[in-house]
């Protein structure tokens, strides 16, 4: 039995070097007999390539795997699209850090053929998701792998305003902004705000607030499962603005409330057996190893 | 029914003070009908109080609710004894901060009065128990609700460990130790070394790096379920410390492994109907009230 | 002799606890018989104040002292306007915080009048210019006495730059910018960034990285005599902005340079006798008091 | 001319390289004619090296040049001993770090070489003078060129004390203790507490609280210029001890007042030409290079 029989390709565009690793995956694929299908957009740099085509929207129904050649940003897009049809994802790294994408370009064919084989660690990610209401009426959603990160839009505004958990009045802010970060996110941009590395098993939410007024605003760890509502403060200048692991983006107003929530589906992250999260810590931060070593 | 029936009191030593609300409080258990025990060393203090007295070991065994004044600290310490008879704990504030200790001294009657009416909020902490072995020897124990602290002893010296969770090493590290924190005691010590604050709900243990050598070193929080082990380098000139709510000690030595898990037994914190747990914080750490206050 | 003849008066537009202060000094300095002039802008809540009235750029050549109501933010914009002329500034507290605007509204009469009799104390503080240049040709300058801050302008985006002091290279940096602070700025923005505070008679610059994507940048305290100078990346995706105080703006492009450097000229301000720095710091951060109190 | 015509040699001890690079060192300098000074320490790990010995003490007076073979530590060492007498320092690298020791041991000949033959540069660094009395009377000084530490003697005690700035009271402080960093040390040990890196040309004194029981205990940076003075609480139940650069101690009871001052003496370090203090911080520090690179 050959557990991933079709299997899904998308690629970070603008990059040389990924559209050789695809090429290479492609080749390699086909020859063990696998059926590869290519993101629509990810086709457009690979001419002649000879395979089907797909939206994104679509892959993950097709597939039963999804590798992605990039960085960790492309692989958190592909997360966030791959989660609902609860499509496994594997990622091969052509990024700067590579926190999510743990597979080097050149052991491509070793590590994916192993995988491919059944030796491969699986594990589940959760997500956020983000509601922006406005007068009792939903205004826009958004989801995030890493975060969801409340800021003023314009840069140096600060932005006000009050913070819930599970409906508890925590603090009223007023700051640069608040992130809302999964334990995946913690190695991301929470983790340049202040807030602590939060192990991918642990179900927790991280709150880190951006450049709080008050020297006593500390990022907060709470249980994943908890609700998290932000008021946007009445009197803001600024129109504070929603974003999902850097890009996705709502707009909300003064007076607008945001929701964020564990999202219902999980991704599932596939990793060459083996796989050790301090290890990658230890490489990407630059950890001391063993002693005497 | 009353659920309440035998009281035990402690109260913190050489405060004119915590013998007052001490003396109110007998008078009026008294006069509700409650037996009252008084711990033998709190009795020291207490002239001609008439009661029983007991050992704080055994204190938990024949009370049904134990009522602590003092601050955090005597809370701690009753903690520690009471969560193995499972005995429920009550804090007066009589300290200096009080995040356990949340009924103030003026409301004593009041708010115990309620609490024993069954008018009452209670919640679970956990505790950490830390081993120290030395060749496979076990040669120390301690617990803390707080945290369990790694340090040189002498202060101004550098210790030297490895770190492993769950039997993955984490990394080795040069500091002035380490903070292995409960989420009771992310708002105590942890915090002055810029640990997250963990909401008490979550099953979390968090690792705060003291004064680390490198600057990457930073706060990581994992499962409280996990087994967090420190191996203590042969080649430091200091003999760690192991400290636990700042006072129990085991003095290890270069080559000791110490290991650090969740206790098998947990406190029953009672609170006033009401508490709540950012409300404290707000009150304890400054946070600002709502917008418009 | 009067030291004081001619009083300049400048105030935060739209409070009316600002105008309600105004209308006090004004009769309070014309019973003294100064010669009171109103900024223009400020004279149009003031209706049928009775003064003579100026444009900001010429209040300075006019006044020998320029009194602000309001809060620091009023006081920042009225210090860049002054330093030029030299003229020196006073701060009445109207606003939230008030590192700078020292005096109570309620004791206006008192305080300031003591000022004018000559009983106060008088400090300089420094400012900065930036230059923005492109292709060798300026394109833009801003001055500040909090700070100059290079940000993304649209938040969640990083920005690229090489920074060299005094021509040295000293690294190159992705995050989401750069605070280049005066002593004055270090209780501002700086602060909520992790700067340190900065004593006001301390001839230094401090750089703060902003969310830096690497754990080892940090605050880094130089002579204010250095030449600070950012080389914007060719490569950013963003237009960096450089505001000046949190308001003044220059966008640059990728390629440009930014210089920032001491002003020249410094703002004079004025105090009520017995001024003390830290015990402003202890009223607005909260530090603790002489023990025993 | 021959500036340096009498050199000095100081190695830390323990170390079979260090011993390697001394013994490299004497050949060379024999060869070029210099005469060789042994520290009467060092010595006693260079069996049969002929050439004269000398206390540290009085190695200042009788040489033109002290070389130091092993790490920082060493280098301080030798710097507090030659700051009296003026002698220049200069550092060969045999430690973990070396922000002062910046000579490679493959490159000794080389450099310096180069080094005595009148190609390097020269800096001057301030110490400072740590003095403690109890009423009234001197009990204690000691020196340090990184900093003066004030710390509870054993870990996890708290201390309690006061601290004023030329004579203005800054604030009352419940912590772990306080660094009281020159630019040098800047990078040391305040540095992992948190401290901001002051360059060694800015004439500063940083002050850095060791988890401070506030959250709003943030790093000052002052004039070197400035009297630092702590008053030790009445009440504490620590005896604070007094740590300059690690090492010597000064053990102080409540009540006593510490002033550190700057010395009057300053260490003049050598380095080789083109010597770069931001290319070290890059180099032990991890920053990153120019953009391209």
């Amino acid at each position: 039995m050959q557990p991933f029989k079709n299997i899904g390709l998308i690629g970070r565009l603008g990059s040389a070097k990924v559209v050789e690793t695809l090429r290479r995956l492609i080749r390699f694929l086909s020859a063990r007999g696998h059926h590869v299908i290519i993101e629509d957009r990810t086709a457009t740099v690979l001419l002649d390539h000879g395979q089907q085509e797909s939206s994104r929207r679509l892959l993950g129904d097709i597939c039963d795997l999804v590798i992605v050649v990039g960085g960790d940003g492309s692989l958190l897009g592909a997360g966030r699209a791959m989660c609902l049809s609860g499509t496994p994802v594997l990622g091969v790294n052509r990024g700067r850090l590579g926190f999510l994408t743990d597979i080097s370009p050149d052991d491509v064919e070793d590590k994916v053929g192993a995988v491919l084989d059944g030796h491969y660690d699986s594990e589940q990610r959760f997500l956020l998701d983000a509601e922006v209401f406005r007068n009792g009426s939903l205004v826009g959603t958004a989801d995030g792998l890493n975060d969801v990160v409340v800021h003023p839009g314009k840069a140096a505004r600060m932005i006000e305003f009050e913070l819930f958990v599970d409906g508890q009045f925590v603090y009223s802010q007023r700051s640069d902004g608040l992130i809302i970060a999964t334990p995946t996110g913690s190695t991301a941009y929470a983790l340049s705000g202040g807030g602590p590395i939060v192990h991918p098993g642990l179900e927790a939410i991280t709150l880190v607030p951006m450049f709080p007024h008050t020297l006593s605003s500390r990022p907060i760890v709470v249980d994943a499962a908890s609700e998290i509502t932000l008021h946007i403060g009445e009197t803001n200048e600024a129109y504070p603005h929603v974003s999902c692991d850097g890009q996705t983006q709502v707009v909300s107003k003064p007076g607008d409330i945001l929701y964020v929530r564990r999202k219902p589906q999980r991704l599932t992250l596939i990793h060459p057996r083996g796989h050790n999260y301090y290890e990658i810590c230890r490489s990407k931060l630059g950890w001391s190893s063993r002693l005497g070593e």
